[in-house]
């Protein structure tokens, strides 16, 4: 496979270009394709049997430009697809899930981790079923914060108002024994600074952890992009591209300009 | 047609309920079938395109189930889309930015008109457009308040983070000396007492103009439910119904025991 294939990358919205952020600064040489299902997000809502035909239907157009690997860049998407898109495409999948609760295992010294995250994340358990298949005496509690998506969206991201959501959300996590927190929704790095003033414990970032993992799963199938230089970026969205565009700068903190809309409708598996 | 057939209403999620009420209330012998997009919600996110699709889906849907009047409880549904519906469907079709203009211009004396509700429904200017057709005279101001549907959702109908979020939207509107208020958002009634602690101005509740509407074109049809009792009432959605009957409960104050899931891709016109 040649180390000049794009690797892709899905969310349901903007939330993944915190992952796309860190992969540019890891491995800046990388092609790097990004799709976001705007049409229909948030996934967090969804149940896991839409969440899962969403999935695959996102993995199959970014397996239509050629990737040589696929990053799930969603929390709730990894949660409930990693499993069958790995199935279902012949190239490496990487999730957010597993490179976070690695890392919060290599963490936690009182054995207890806290995770937060969406509604169906959260309750899909998959941090706590992560996190026990690498330790299974490790402790995990895991809180949804559905406002944190909605406010980080609105820009909202300092004040009194998102400042007193993390208070409320964050109460029931600080007493709870817990040295980690992992942030399971790849929205809240944009907050951090916000969670970090409640909660003492180490803040786990799964954007930084899958960037780390993506690194290490191209050194293994020998596919890392020799290459000096910047990659090209590429963005699609299903919906509303100048919104996506508008919002996406503030967390990728750069320019979004090569982006298109398109229509997964013919991509259905 | 016989005056036993039903009513369809349908919204992008819960926040139709609202109007559903007010149609019970009023109109008790009624038959009432409610379609809630709750797999692709929300829409005032979306762009105007996915929205017309969206709702000739939903409407189509409905029709199959034999109503005899189609009612968009959904603002920006009834923004972009209420002339496609006229169009394509031989029933009576009733959105809620008509009535919600209508008794907002009797209202008036100042002639200042405020508007709030998700960015699609402001940006679009339906409410300046439906009451500039009524009176030219009138000036609209619009202001979009994206968190308050999160906010509702998420049950938070009181408290610091409501009260502040709603102060900082409806400041620029306080100030702006309009003398009538629209709620054009049909989750907005849930939160009436906030805004109302904010804004002196009276505030127009387009569920209860609505349900006003539907009663006089029924009339007009001579197809109003003439039999005593209560009528039946249905309910679909497009995912999740454990959790909208869970939240949607709150909004429609009463159970929601008959819900089915349906599928709406056989309905794409």
């Amino acid at each position: 496979m040649s180390t000049e294939l794009p690797i892709g990358i899905f969310d349901s919205g903007v939330g993944g270009l915190t992952v796309m952020k860190e992969v540019i600064k890891q491995l800046p040489a990388e092609n790097v394709i990004y799709l976001g299902d705007t049409a229909r997000v948030p996934y967090g809502v969804r149940s896991s049997e839409t969440v899962l035909r969403y999935s695959l239907e996102n993995g199959q157009f970014l397996m239509s430009k050629g990737i040589k690997l696929l990053v799930v860049a969603c929390n709730t998407s990894s949660a409930v697809s990693l499993q069958a898109l790995r199935d279902n495409f012949p190239v490496p999948v990487v999730g957010v899930v597993e490179p976070g609760a690695r890392a919060a295992v290599q963490v936690t010294k009182s054995k207890k981790i806290a995770v937060i995250g969406t509604e169906t994340t959260i309750q899909s358990g998959s941090y706590e079923t992560a996190i026990k298949a690498i330790d299974k005496s490790v402790e995990v509690a895991g809180f949804a914060c559905p406002l944190f998506v909605p406010l980080i969206e609105e820009g909202w991201l300092d004040g009194d108002v998102v400042t007193l959501t993390a208070k409320k959300y964050l109460e029931s996590v600080k007493n709870n024994g817990m040295d980690a927190l992992v942030l399971g929704c790849t929205h809240y790095p944009m907050i951090k600074h916000i969670i970090g003033g409640i909660v003492s414990a180490p803040l786990i970032d799964s954007a930084v952890e899958t960037a780390k993992e993506i690194r290490r799963v191209l050194e293994q199938s020998e596919t890392l992009c020799g290459r000096r230089g910047q990659g090209s970026r590429e963005f699609y969205v299903t919906d509303a591209p100048h919104k996506f565009a508008g919002v996406g700068e503030r967390f990728l903190e750069q320019a979004i300009t090569n982006i298109s809309r398109v229509s997964l409708e013919q991509f259905i598996p």
